[in-house]
């Protein structure tokens, strides 16, 4: 583990995991539209919503995404680490009182490199909503005790 | 364009393009740190961040890719779209009061299937800060009419 209590790259093997999980509410999604102002109708408007393929309205694609930002900085590798890259597929909608859980997987460790591959994919109840893939830098405890030295 | 005032699909050529533009400010990191459940210290800490290679707290990278949702949902396709994935480079840290633009490029348009692929890149300044692409599904006025008869 680093100072900030997140896994080094030497600690990290493929397999391990973590997650967390969020009930999304409607101040969530009002509070993201600020944020990211994307105030599309579908997110927004009840009654435009039941008009869609979705039934009512539905939580940004990218706040459920968020909550796999969470889970590699809060957990694994935790603190300290760099985010790379992120690829997701929407595949469900999420709907206010849906609880999201987010997972993600190691698949692959570079260490002389500190980059760890990880599935990523969030649920709703058995349900994917989302899938893909992160790419993230993890501190090294061989790289802290060079510079150290 | 459709009922909403999006573009349908058979009006979406390649090289089309749209943006916005947001200030990031500190309001918007605690927002979207209580939306993702993401505290990670470097977005949080600016003590903590000052020890970094990022020399003080930086913005979450999800919040810079939510304003390319927000592009795409609001103004190209616009309203109807449904997002069906996104890939997202993180190439450089985003800072309280940096302005990030967001930007869609239409790289590809898939007509029979409604699909659209999209280039999708953030800049502060010159500095790209995100790049990727985007597949959304876009509202088609021939389905729409064919469902009309």
């Amino acid at each position: 583990m680093n100072p900030q209590n997140g896994y080094d790259v030497e600690d990290i093997t493929v397999g391990m995991s973590a997650e967390t999980a969020k009930t999304i509410t409607d101040a969530d999604i009002v509070l993201f539209a600020g944020v990211s102002t994307d105030v599309n109708a579908v997110h927004m408007d009840e009654e435009y919503g039941r008009t869609t393929q979705f039934g009512g309205r539905i939580a940004h694609g990218m706040l459920s995404a968020s909550l796999l930002s969470a889970v590699l900085g809060n957990r694994l590798p935790g603190p300290g680490v760099v985010y790379m890259s992120q690829s997701l597929r929407f595949r469900a909608p999420v709907r206010i009182g849906d609880t999201v859980h987010a997972k993600v997987t190691v698949k692959e460790v570079i260490a002389e490199k500190c980059r760890v591959i990880l599935d990523t994919m969030c649920t709703v109840g058995d349900k994917v909503v989302i899938d893909g893939e992160a790419m993230v830098m993890a501190t090294s405890r061989r790289k802290r005790e060079a510079a150290a030295r």
